[in-house]
């Protein structure tokens, strides 16, 4: 396992549109604004914003105009949004997204369950945005569910998530997001598929959005990164959740993730300090604990004060031991006489 | 990242001992028992029975010898207790314990703090334990604290863990276990000083101890692994945990463990629905909930059901598919003609 040797690799942060959107209190879009704002400033590579769904469907993201025209663009963080539909294409260039983040499944029951429609009614759905987008020249990034597995069906063919990301690619959209949703992916797998996804398609901009449902999430990551991946979403605080897991964690924790891989020598240009200041401002935010461990353990380099007790304690413990050295130097004396 | 090609990792569980010694309310002995006597059934290499320490120090270890006593020991798995001193080891002796594991810093300030001597009074103690027990012929193991760095010290210089390694190695011990008591290691740290003892100590039986409270555990595991470890202590449930970071999480959880190492094709020899179920019964049994995932979330394999309504929706959708369909080709028969 090699040093990261000062390599990039992109943050990406999902927490304000795949852990908001699950959270049954509604978050106030000034304390959204106010988040994105902060995260802003940390030196991540790309925020989710939000989601032009329904607002019937998502409640918890039905201000997503206001959020977008109301946050501060940094220059250089890329702001995407969740686009399900032709309707949200055209809500989320009103608001001048940097990219589109389109999103179907590679699962045929995943897709009608999650999405309501034959994978084949998403993509002619997509292909419809991709068409429509394509001359404002936003991005395009098309994230595919269940790509390492789904819960209803178990295991998804490697050729099956590859023939859907063969015909977005055939469409020009820039980025394709391989999605393990209900976190189902293990590090082994992770490596063929990225390795594989690499040598076929080098140009494209590839993410992993890892979900840690079973503990598996940072090494995945690893997985992933020995196959050539820089890119990852991620979730402050590790917000986000599996509908199909109810006490299971939620999306891979962004701070957890860019302070594994600072430690390991890798460049995510992301300020881990301000990045924690940000998370720790979440469970106050959604009214519950978060399962980010960092924010709560601190960071490796953060040391801890000895007890109050220690100095005695310690001098105690020296002076024993000059006693038991100075006998045994005086039982040695005495043996050598 | 290799496929683990069937090669063999051996589990230990600490959870009866690390976990337990926390846990404010004490857990009753014939409990113990029972969870201990399932745990044998389930393929574990070695069990971490209790700790011979002054009932008064860890009041929730008080029925050592009960327990120790009270199990029914199945053949082919090592029943090690925990050691601190020359009583201990007289304890345990007299429990037949399997294998001693006696434990010390390798941080000055740790070893003060938490055994109160200094480490150099701790080595002279246990290498009287050592020659106390060799001749009966018992296993020795020494666990090394703060392997990865101290909390309060910060990093602790990788000669200075070798050389209390090399000490232990020249009184005749079998085993060493490095343990990251703290949560500190990450990765590429681990897959270093793994790989040097390794190639320095090849006979010795190597242990890796990892807490999670950071969220590496896993990661490390595979830093290891990488580097020709087949050794790992892990608590059931995740139980366990870190005096300086309230809310972390503890050891790493032998079921998520076992879980992740099965899916990367190793052979762990452990039956994972058996362990699940001892597991499902922590929260019952220390009166909260423990962190393991895969015990909430199921395994990878565990699928889930369709929702009730997927018949009639997924209906639905293919009904509109064949009739865009039918229209697409009559719009390219008309488009023919």
């Amino acid at each position: 396992m090699q040093n990261g040797k000062n390599k990039r690799i992109y943050i990406q942060d999902v927490a304000v549109r795949d852990g908001f959107q699950i959270e049954p209190r509604f978050i106030p879009t000034e304390q959204k604004i106010a988040l994105i704002d902060a995260l802003s400033q940390t030196g991540l590579a790309k925020i989710e914003v939000t989601s032009f769904t329904s607002p019937k469907a998502i409640p918890a993201l039905a201000d997503a105009e206001d959020v977008m025209n109301g946050i501060q663009r940094v220059p250089g963080v890329i702001y995407t949004v969740l686009v399900p539909n032709m309707r949200g294409a055209e809500r989320a260039l009103g608001c001048r997204a940097d990219e589109l983040n389109l999103v179907m499944s590679v699962s045929e029951t995943h897709n009608l369950t999650n999405l309501r429609m034959t994978r084949e009614q998403s993509f002619a759905q997509l292909a419809e945005v991709i068409d429509y987008a394509r001359p404002s020249g936003v991005a395009l990034n098309v994230s595919l569910s269940c790509s390492f597995g789904c819960p209803m069906e178990g295991a998804v063919p490697k050729e099956e998530v590859f023939g859907w990301v063969d015909r977005f690619i055939s469409l020009g959209v820039h980025g394709i997001t391989l999605c393990d949703t209900t976190g189902m992916a293990y590090p082994t797998q992770v490596y063929d598929i990225c390795s594989e996804f690499r040598q076929r398609w080098s140009a494209a901009e590839l993410t992993l959005h890892f979900h840690n449902t079973r503990g598996m999430g940072l090494a995945n990551a690893l997985g992933a990164i020995e196959a050539g991946v820089d890119r990852f979403d991620a979730s402050l605080g590790g917000l986000g959740g599996c509908p199909y897991a109810p006490g299971a964690t939620g999306n891979i924790c962004t701070e957890d993730l860019t302070h594994l891989l600072g430690l390991m020598g890798y460049d995510t240009n992301v300020n881990l300090d301000a990045l924690l200041a940000c998370a720790r401002q979440l469970p106050a935010m959604v009214g519950h604990e978060v399962p980010g461990q960092t924010m709560k353990a601190g960071t490796v380099t953060d040391l801890h004060s000895k007890p109050e007790w220690f100095e005695e304690v310690a001098e105690r413990a020296r002076q024993k031991q000059a006693q038991q050295n100075s006998l045994a130097t005086s039982a040695a004396q005495a043996a050598a006489l």
